[in-house]
């Protein structure tokens, strides 16, 4: 089962593929599409359309995640989220895939063992969980994040553990990971409506 | 030259294409792509996306415009509306066109006579310039609207005159045509960033 995760944005889309082989979870892509600040917006919405579709040929995951948007947003915001979002999903449905989303807390309380973590504490954990060599980009570990929390709402799935066994809050500082990865597992995926 | 004009939304998007000849402008095509409230999101964006790339694909504009977007709109509407805006606006790239915008605003004073005019008013409008025998629907007549809108912007265009010579002002109540009209070829059209 692979997993395709994505963080949308207008200048800069991260994705991350991860697949699960049993009860070990694996890193088979991740990278980002920058889009130039100075084309015009419907040109950079095109690219990533077409960047997600590259993707998605090259990688042929079973699923798509993106991460849900705070409400909290402010308009302006949520709109241009809203664009490229929405060419994210439809690249993906597009290609006859099924994409769900997971609220942002849900994803750190996965990965970091805390519903608050950093930016850097999701860089540095999912480095880690998926022994990379080297810390991803911001927004590819966003994407990978999202794609492992969707991939342990298997039973069979051992992220929790494995947090666990990284002992994520010694080396995080105010992660509190029994009590996250505890929880992690309660998440529902969410069809998109 | 030809303009597709866009209202998108994530149930109905309108469309509308016009062209200019010389001092004349003609309705070409117009009509509405319908997404099942049922179907998944992300399955309602791939259809506009494909719906808007064989409008383009048949009736080849010159040009595509779409509404600018309220600032004051809420967020959650904003992110929805973000996400059908933003795969009409990657269709439109994709087929090589340039995306420009129009305030609102400005699209009904162009066509009404004043910025403030009621869908209906939007509705009759649209019928009596392009000379249509039945009334567009909403979403249709908005999208044509906004196409009209951009087609006067050649200094040659007569769409002020048109209006002026319909008599807006007695046909649509409050409609304040001679004020409205002659401030309308002052919009300029906004290139999307």
């Amino acid at each position: 089962m692979r997993i395709l995760g994505i963080d949308p944005g207008s200048l800069v889309t991260g994705y991350g593929v991860v697949e699960r082989r049993g009860a070990g979870l694996h890193h088979i892509a991740h990278g980002t599409l920058r889009q130039p600040r100075s084309a015009p917006l419907a040109t950079r919405l095109a690219a990533i359309h077409a960047g997600i579709a590259s993707v998605i040929e090259a990688h042929r995951p079973g699923l798509v995640v993106v991460e849900g948007v705070f409400v909290a947003v402010n308009p302006r915001a949520a709109l241009v989220l809203g664009q490229a979002r929405g060419v994210a999903l439809a690249a993906a449905a597009a290609a006859g895939l099924r994409v769900d989303e997971l609220s942002p807390q849900a994803v750190k309380l996965a990965v970091v063992g805390t519903g608050a973590a950093h930016k850097l504490q999701v860089q540095r954990m999912v480095r880690r969980l998926l022994a990379l060599d080297v810390t991803p980009p911001q927004d590819a570990a966003d994407a990978l994040a999202v794609a492992l929390c969707a991939a342990q709402q298997s039973p069979r799935l051992t992220l929790a553990a494995a947090v666990a066994e990284l002992g994520a809050s010694r080396t995080l500082g105010r992660a509190r990971r029994p009590r996250g990865t505890a929880r992690a597992g309660r998440f529902v995926l969410r069809r998109i409506r």
